[in-house]
């Protein structure tokens, strides 16, 4: 496994693999990996005869007010598990190196922002869509994953692919829980230990508005209202949003029908969790 | 030499040849191509192994008072000249086939452009950028041409690369000029004969321009305003502006130094002309 920290680098290596006739099958991270991470990991290892891993933390995808400098971070344990999980390069630039110059342009998300946690988070999807768009002219990969967990990301980046034609193959991939439901999350870590046992309600409460619509419910306030009712029951942490919408538009929904996704966001303390599924209603 | 109409078509052809270890020369046109199109397509013919154009009259970049609507159109034409050039494939979507539905993104160009054309044509490098950034997502080129005569455009793309780390090399062409130096157009055929004769001055006050700055002038303001008495005096058309930046970062400049490019517009009853020129004060 090889560390690249240059953009000049990374793209010699991966022109030389296009040519080469590999396929590049491309994990983008934050870093402080996790079992997510190495589903994902896996996934791409099965997929393609390369896989490459960026690790980055993205300044510009953080709000003033965000977890910028607290993100967790450790880049000799990321690199070990990613050696061991099969990676042949891990992208590992700086600031300075993705950032070198102001730039010339801007690049807006104007779809499928204005709900979930995209509302709160103002120009969050903003510095992932422009930092993907560097990395994609970096790595140059067949195919991206992305884990579901992040699933308003998947369905941007699935917009970001379909606007500029990206010759990417989008592959979502199903969250990875703990034992008892909560969705892996490097954020996890900075969970108390109360709010660590309690946390494991965010998934149950989705499962019971799962529950609900298999049971004919086709109302989205109704299940909306009892998923409220049953956090307001069982945790602590202040519930930010319980939404459903179509999947991937993300549009409103009078009637549930098609694909659609549930999804909530929950603050602790020191952490702010999210989860979310996603199901065909028939 | 071979049409392409369809995005899916064009990237599966232009995959193959990467992974063929083909280059691609790619020269991007709105079609109704003159010799300095020829120009850019010979040069892309010398320095890769495949010539890729397109041809598409891109909506996204005409105000709502300019000319898409007349912008010239002659594919037949176009076909005879491109094959006769040399050129392996023409990608010519429609308008349909390039904007399928409604972008999820929005991409506007932030520097550069307030100044010379950008000024006066709100969202047009908007447009320009937009589309490119499909276009290279599509073709995938080694090297892509462009010719000087739009100078902003190169500044833009010059950013737009930069910004993105698109693996492409930007590779732009000095303007090819008509015998008494009018800078070959498409839209030199909407000019009247009495236009097309005096069309020739703007060149030639460029020219002027320069001989100013040669013979030791080092104020912008004193060689603006010895070029706008030099067309008032030999123009009929109504001067839009005569501007002197830095090139290719197009900042104002209070000294003349450095890489410089002196550029003017004129509007005619039924079309508008630009030209510059590019030089190095030393």
């Amino acid at each position: 496994m090889t560390v690249i920290e240059t953009v000049k680098e990374m793209q010699n290596i991966s022109s030389k693999l296009i040519i080469s006739g590999e396929t590049i099958g491309y994990v983008p991270t934050m870093g402080y990996l996790h079992e997510g991470h190495l589903t994902l990991i896996k996934k791409a290892r099965k997929e393609n005869s390369k896989v490459i891993i960026s690790i980055f933390v993205n300044p510009l995808q953080f709000g003033p007010n965000e977890d910028y400098e607290t993100y967790p971070r450790n880049f000799a344990r990321d690199k070990k598990l990613a050696s061991e999980a099969g990676v042949d390069y891990i992208f590992y630039p700086s600031v300075q190196e993705m950032y070198p110059t102001e730039m010339t342009t801007n690049l807006t998300v104007t779809k499928r922002t204005d709900v979930l946690c995209g509302k709160n988070r103002i120009g969050h999807f903003d510095g992932v869509a422009t930092v993907l768009l560097k990395l994609f002219s970096i790595i140059r990969p067949n195919r991206v994953y992305f884990g579901l967990k992040d699933a308003q990301q998947v369905a941007v980046v699935d917009g970001l692919i379909q606007d500029f034609n990206l010759p990417i193959e989008l592959c979502p991939v199903e969250t990875v829980r703990e034992e008892d439901g909560l969705a892996k999350s490097s954020r996890n870590v900075n969970l108390t230990m109360p709010e660590r046992e309690e946390a494991s309600y965010l998934y149950k409460s989705l499962l019971e508005g799962k529950r609900l619509i298999e049971s004919g419910e086709r109302n989205p306030d109704v299940v909306i209202a009892a998923m409220n009712e049953y956090l307001k029951e069982h945790i602590s942490g202040e519930v930010e949003y319980v939404e459903i919408h179509s999947f991937p538009s993300l549009l409103p929904l009078r009637q549930l029908e098609g694909k659609i996704i549930i999804a909530l966001a929950v603050k602790y303390s020191k952490a702010r969790l999210i989860d979310n599924i996603i199901l065909n209603v028939t």
